[in-house]
């Protein structure tokens, strides 16, 4: 599929760049970032992927993230998709900054006015994963996932659905119990229907307790003044859920930080070198 | 003059805030940031000013500048002010993207239409530090200045304007000669009229061959792919012009880097460290 560069800038001796391309799975349009560590100029390396929060774009993260800065220096490379189909004309799409433009949550929808396009899980996990191999210097099978809020909840189901996909899991303040919140359960109604045991399929506190694939160390960073803590993250009832499973929670709770990108770059370089303990080991 | 908090996250151990404020100099009521150094909560710190360019206001920088991580590493509070007066009313003061509005280009104005409250100079150069003194933990005279394009211009007139007001200066990407660039020209005949002499108050090439203050090292970085560089910036004037005085110019030219803040943010840790080894000798 061919691929169209929107932008391109030099940063941190690599290059951050933004892509279009046509989506078989969203049938529409998407951008997606990319930033090309230095040394993928003469090896290939393995990719992070990061997933955005709700009412985001494939910008926040590369214009606020500051993680250029670290997977340059650990020769990794980003990859952040948006967060929904765009501009695909379905009735009230944009209509709620937490349901459907902005806010796909990370599922494959299954209710009719949905199901055609909002298929991010299958985006995220197939069809980006195909483009990015195809198209650039990656090492097959070295990728790792993190993510925030949303995005946070969409790489934690990520790896926990796909045991092995992932090397390594991390998330900024994930929204980890969603048909416990209002943001879940609103968005799990809307792409899912109201059947719970098909919510089941996307909550992480549901999916930890069944999963038996390697064991994973998940660092989790959670703002203590986080406006959105705990009603809508409730990071507490994962690391209930993973007791007596393979599935370590590593949640540091950070004092007076909130759920914005000035919280998400303090710790943005401890991720990056988590990823990269699992990612070059 | 009370300040009223805008907006304060936590970020980097310290506090990323914006306040808002009544000017006097500019006669409307002004926002700028500040970061707080975590060393603030116990001592007196020094304090950098960060300028911004053409279009910015003072969220620009502390989203995408990336500072916050070496100003606390250095213990240097860093002020950003907006880039002009806001809601003056001055018919067309929204006309152009490179007058007027966020383009205040750091003078003091003398046109009528415009000399009541475009008086940026006046404003960066002693109202704000007055107001920064009076209501936050730093240190007296231990202040520098630094700045993107506009901006960068700003951070230089400034200080050669006022020899030993600043302990250091650097700039990204910055209009070095006003008077001879189309951006310069406009700014100049519309804030200051015709008349080329009062426009050699504000140039760089020209301020930096009648300076006698102390010595300077003048750090600037370029990008040899930034889509206004040479027409607009003319960095190598400068440079010339300060031949035979002692204000060196260390230009570096960075292969591949364009105008955008993927660009400041890749050299602001040498910025930081540069104005640190002033600030804190």
């Amino acid at each position: 599929m061919a691929l169209n560069e929107v932008s391109s800038n030099a940063s941190f001796e690599g290059y951050q760049k933004v892509f279009s391309h046509q989506s078989s799975e969203l049938k529409c349009e998407m951008k997606f970032s990319v930033y090309i560590p230095p040394q993928a100029e003469s090896q290939n390396v393995p990719v992070l992927y990061y997933l955005s929060g709700l009412t985001c774009t494939e910008q926040n993260f590369i214009g606020k993230g500051g993680a250029q800065k670290y997977a340059a220096q650990e020769g990794i490379m980003i990859v952040g998709p948006d967060t929904s189909p765009r501009g695909v004309n379905i009735e009230g799409e944009d209509d709620s900054w937490d349901f459907g433009s902005g806010a796909g949550f990370y599922v494959d929808a299954t209710e009719p006015k949905w199901k055609n396009n909002y298929r991010m899980y299958s985006y995220v996990t197939k069809e980006l994963p195909a483009v990015i191999q195809s198209n650039f210097p990656v090492i097959a099978n070295k990728q790792s996932i993190t993510g925030h809020s949303m995005g946070g909840h969409g790489a934690l189901i990520c790896t926990l659905k796909n045991p092995g996909l992932y090397k390594s899991v991390s998330a900024f303040a994930p929204i980890c119990n969603p048909m416990a919140c209002p943001w879940g359960k609103k968005g799990f109604t809307g792409y899912l229907g109201p059947n719970k045991d098909a919510w089941k399929e996307y909550d992480s506190c549901e999916l930890v307790k069944k999963y038996s694939g390697p064991a994973l160390d998940i660092l989790i960073d959670q703002g203590t003044s986080d406006q959105f803590y705990p009603n809508q993250l409730l990071p507490e009832n994962l690391v209930e859920a993973s007791k007596g499973t393979n599935v370590k929670i590593s949640l540091r709770m950070q004092e007076d930080y909130d759920h914005s990108y000035y919280f998400i770059s303090t710790f943005m370089e401890d991720h990056i070198k988590h990823h990269a303990k699992y990612l070059k080991a």
